[in-house]
């Protein structure tokens, strides 16, 4: 068993229970480059404030590049009994240099090293997941352009309400994804903070220069307070939301394109390498992608409430229960990340039955409310129009007739109001049509909403790039 | 029973079960005032684009004003055969004016209806809140003035770590909720986009002005999807988690609020007026205001998660299942402003025992590190140093005598490299003012924080002013 | 404002906020009925046991009853500054009696008092709802016998996977509701403990008996210990746990009804009398009783997660926080009563429409595992014969034909080993038929366990009879 | 890449992304000793049926002991391709032994075996957990009969209510750890019932005999619905909330000891090899095992969470998110038992500070409901007695006396109904003892409670065997 870090007032050595309960090497290993990066600027910063010797210093940034390597290339075992990746990184440094090793940990604690460490890490994260969400928008506006004119009946209470466009509904969770980017980009600029330097709580007597060390991790600023920096775990719940909520609507797309894929639907159909089948039932071609995201969506809303319970009636500052802050992070951003990219490997796969969108648009009566609208437009009022046309539909269902199948008379026997003009504003063409004003699914409001999209996928790139460097002011 | 908005197409009436299953007008009443105030708006645009009459806008204005009378003398008598807070006043609006009333629901659904008032009326909550933690923060950084420069044992692990002053600690509080108010920020400028236009669904096919009625509602936005704006929930859970973040702030302060306060502690001592007793020890004041606070988080996290379950799998657009929203959404608000509020009141009467706090600050070895810096200062390895300290605390701890209580001979038997002026450096003062680089607890750094505290505080009333009219730009 | 229960010690009066926030008599006077008995019982104990003089004893019992009388006619107005319904009642007693209402008190603290009153009440409640889902089971069983003969896809993945029974499919339901039942059977087992006795937290010097209380409130058992029984909550959680699996069984069967509902599916009609339509499109007839209980099932989820939270890390005895147990727990009994209610109500009333069912129970290939099947009883492998199947299906698709329009020619390309009988196997009423093992879709199958199931309903009422009166044994 | 199970009608191969979001095998390979264990049973069911020759049942069987050798000692490659165990262990089934290997899933699907396989291994864990609980109670008991004597002040409030026996204390726990036994019990019941025979969804054709392959795996019970039997996650969650309760208990009892530890209570000492040190402060000496167990309760509660979000409307029968079960359930179990574990191994190493409890139940006035009950045996209603007292300890703050420090005649200030007998009954040991009624903390009773519960465990062994073989009855 190797030597712990602080060993020195402890008479009994720890139980091999305690040991394994409290280890964290087995999963925080994933940190090991950050924590590396994070020890380098902390290295030069003590060289250069001469809290350290230049020879020093230097040894120590020689050894973290030949463990960086070690690293990169997996050859490192990671040694549970040295507890965490900080220390494992430490004793493979002190093996490798000596006692120049040994001062690297001068000025900071573990505490405030593994939240710089996380935080590192988490804006790597988010950087890359901010990626795959614009991909992710891409691919919507393009189905949304490949399929424009297409028609379906857009749905309340999974009922036939009014018929939209395909590209209308597809431009609904562009918007979705967009608020998610946005969520994101508030998480990050709070992510974005150092708290290198709090030390174990109260900051450090050393002369340390904070503001060097941000500026060498690219920082645009460090933490304010040091009990806070090294008790506060706000971004990784804020974050953990952010997932949840995108989860949330990669949810619903599931769910609509698991019911559309049913045989009584059949608005679409999803490409063999997504699906999979049985091991009993030959004929079975499931939805298996759009399940298990669904699926997934309980993982994250999960790990939210695993961090939210974690940090629940927790004194200041540090306390151990916070190790546990980790794996529900890791976990939130590989299942975020993996569905995101299968989603947008899927979109330009779909087969998206037109034919049978629109055929389904057409039933149902969804142009019940055009003809109310046609009869408010006549002067007779809203509430009273819709109760017409809802005696129309009435005798529609009882004698299996679409409104467009109706003849004038039979629908001027439910009001005078009704002229030949009437038989136009049933169509779905008309209805979609009519929708014009901003937000609508009149093709030409959408038109304008796609290329605002595009403008917008262009106009992220660089103002992401701006948050990167702006400065918190609060 | 009262007749409903959309009886037209059915031949049965609504089971006496469902009637109550489906009501909301027990709870969304409370929404009456923004739903008179969003109709309003609609009107008077009904009426400016020829959509109705000048005559009947200005009739439906004059009825308008006349409930909202009505309502805010709490004189009205909500009808739950009429489902919610839109259809009963919609109801007694053509109780009052007639064929004109009929009008106002002119190209507009409950559907964006609804989805306008929830966030007119969260939109008033938020700036309310956002108040009330400044509020706080004032309190906060007054306390830390008061206070200055009393030294209390910073704690790591609920054990003695190293001390720090009173008002640091605080500070690290000011900070949790600095950072609330910003995610609060955030929220806000999501929520403030109008959906009103949407309708059902698909949009209007009326020359409906969207622009024109935010502006009377002072959205600098509207929503660019239709079906995403009647289906879209994101903002309530954005808004709720953060209220969850917030109340997991609070419940660590009532943890320590309560520890503190037992007679093991005795670092404060709670107002009368804000502890109760027993009904049967009547030795007994217990710390009640802070029990409830830690307790009432559980149920802002609760809410979170229904609202996330809510939301998971649901198709779009419009579902009923929404209709759950707002009894968890509005329980949040009061929650988190009743907590808030309360907490503020409580803050300046704390009686805090200034020399209970630092006679416990100077037990526990809590300058063991900087007695470890020390030796560093003299050359000795960090990690060397950390293990010959541990060793003479373990001493101290056998023989019973702090670090300040040990002679120079003794200490020299761990190290030669201790000399006289040890015995200063481990003094809580000079620790505490040693920590002085940027986020540290010494005195000259604190302070800074303080007047910085002041300053983010005078400047946050004008930037938040500022967000309100900024443009969404995404 | 009215004087507190334990003012003695204190200098300064309740601050209007704090009492405000403290204050339970809003939610928990629904208590009041449960309450007053448990007063009784231990009023008439003290009595009979010489701690008050029988003629105080009687004086109680009387003013009980008398104030029993006037909250069931409803005439009590609830004092808030009382803080909770045990002290407002013991008020209204003294105010009513005199000094003997003083002595009720004695033996007893409101915090073990407020443990029985819960206890008591949810007893009554779980029986309640232990009556609905009995209800519920014979809807269930009732409307399989209805249906009995109709056959529909069996579904996994949302894709017609194999035929089945409908009502098959019902028992699947019934089955979950059994298992509901078997739950709440043992929390009430576990609720059905008196903790009367435990007085604040240490028990009490007088010479009280416990049992005898217990008998006259119908307990079968005590809790064992003070100190647990006022800080120990489980039930609650257990109930609540309980509570979230029974929704989400009915948010399952909820999503079906939905789904079953649409124009695509027609699988079902829902009554008139439990759906709804919309304010702006007259053809709308939607399902909003299964969409209302779906997303209740949010709201039973978010109270389990508050209980947890709330107790998670609570030192032992008695915490404030634990005044937060009450609404989560009110809530989600109201929440579950409601919906089982409702749900039950619905059943009887579905419109099934049965040929659409069978129709698409033949579509999709749902007989090809009966063709795999035939040619494994023909000794081919079945992993062989499964693919064999696979590759017909796939030809199916591609030709536009169902299995049993194949003609005998065209399955021979694909295997040899088929012969004529194979046509007959294919069909869904032979595929239905041939799964006759326990468990499966077979008729008389499906016939001995809606006969199983109606012995049981018998069975059920004497047996949770039986537990009411078990000693509790551990 | 390997083969599928289920290619036949597919005619894309399975994209990479997919394969990696879908597979198993990397979670579900710890189930594979289990599932082989399935197979077997299954096997030679099919063998004495006739369903498949005895030969080839020999082979399967053969096939199956040298597979679970290999997998016993780690030396299988799992092949990700595969997806899941299942198939893995049939692919390396039909690699050894040919074409009888194929036969082996005859009569089966995959839906029906990881529902088996879940239950075989879920009833494993549970018995495994129940022992834990056991020792861990044992391990309580024994700790109270060590402590017997010894007086610490009970809480409320975290505030000082009454002096009780630690062992008192100690077995409110033990109360807590019996009913989590009691619910695992009832969990374990309806685990213990055999899905295998539901095959798809439907049941099969083939005449297989349940009761038989039930009796081989140990199951009392069949399930009696097919379609149910694929679908039912219920005992899942049913587990995952009574170890989430469990886990609550832990995290109260963790939180005491973290308090007791901290320098302010002294009440236990933890030792040394279930602590930590840190990095950086020599001094510290940290309850990690505590800290990390009550942490490690918000993972346990976020897996139920994940598990109810998961099921929360999901339509019949099987549905691919349903793989998203195991992870969570596996890491509850995990979590559960290493929790269980060093807690039991912790408790007989604590080192109980005797003195200073006793001492701190001497401060607080702890004794004051004595004196409040005192004077009601003189008389006084209990009331008026409660003020006095209050008015005796006000007087006692003021002028830092306690109770038994004051004289006859300043008590005698405050009522005249004090005589000298007063002074006996404020003794903590006089307090402790009176409370001799059933529960209560006098050692009488606290001494029968200790002997009852040593009795339980003796019987628990016996009972639990029974409950496995008892036969389901509902």
């Amino acid at each position: 068993m190797a030597k712990k870090q602080w060993g020195g007032r402890f008479a009994g050595s720890t139980d091999a229970l305690m040991e394994r309960l409290g280890e964290s090497v087995s999963f925080d290993s994933r940190l090991a480059l950050w924590d590396i990066r994070a020890s380098r600027a902390h290295a030069r910063m003590l060289g250069v404030r001469g809290i350290i010797s230049p020879e020093d210093s230097r040894a120590i940034l020689r050894g973290l590049d030949a463990i960086e390597k070690e690293v990169k290339a997996g050859k490192v075992a990671w040694d549970v009994s040295l507890e965490d990746v900080h220390t494992n990184i430490e004793a493979m440094l002190i093996a490798r240099i000596g006692n120049a090793g040994k001062k690297l940990h001068t000025a900071r604690s573990r505490n405030d090293q593994i939240a710089t460490d996380v935080r590192l890490w988490l804006r790597d994260q988010i950087d890359d997941l901010l990626r795959k969400l614009r991909a992710l928008r891409q691919a919507l506006v393009a189905l949304a352009e490949q399929y424009f004119h297409v028609i379906l009946p857009g749905f309340t209470h999974l009922q036939h309400a009014q018929p939209v466009l395909f590209a209308h509904h597809l431009m609904a969770y562009h918007e979705m994804f967009s608020r998610d980017q946005e969520r994101m980009d508030s998480c990050f600029a709070r992510v974005n903070r150092m708290p290198l330097g709090a030390a174990a709580l109260a900051g450090t007597p050393y002369p340390i220069d904070r503001n060097y060390v941000a500026r060498l991790l690219g920082y645009p600023a460090v933490t304010e307070n040091s009990i806070d920096s090294v008790s506060d775990r706000d971004t990784l719940i804020e974050f953990c939301s952010a997932a949840a909520i995108t989860m949330m609507h990669l949810s619903r797309f599931c769910e609509e394109l698991i019911i559309w894929a049913t045989p009584e639907f059949q608005f679409i159909e999803l490409p063999d390498a997504f699906c999979t089948g049985s091991s009993i039932m030959p004929q079975k071609k499931n939805p298996d992608v759009a399940e298990l995201i669904r699926g997934k969506t309980g993982r994250v809303y999960g790990h939210l409430v695993s961090l939210l319970t974690l940090l629940k009636g927790l004194p200041l500052s540090y306390n151990r229960d916070l190790q546990e802050d980790k794996e529900p992070l890791f976990d939130c951003v590989e299942t975020l990340r993996s569905c995101l990219r299968i989603f947008t490997a899927l979109l330009p796969k779909l087969n998206v039955l037109q034919q049978n969108m629109t055929k389904a648009a057409e039933q149902g009566y969804t142009t019940a409310t055009d003809l109310a609208d046609y009869l408010t437009a006549k002067g007779v009022p809203f509430r009273t129009a819709h109760e017409i046309v809802g005696r129309i539909v009435a005798y529609g269902i009882k004698h299996g007739k679409a409104l467009h199948e109706m003849t004038l008379e039979e629908l001027q026997t439910f009001s005078k109001a009704i002229t030949a003009d009437a038989r136009t504003c049933v169509t779905i063409e008309h209805s979609v049509r009519s929708r014009a004003a901003r937000g609508g699914t009149a093709p030409q409001t959408v038109k304008k909403a796609i290329n605002n999209a595009w403008k917008q996928l262009q106009k992220k790139k660089k103002s992401h790039a701006a948050a990167k460097q702006s400065v918190r002011s609060r």
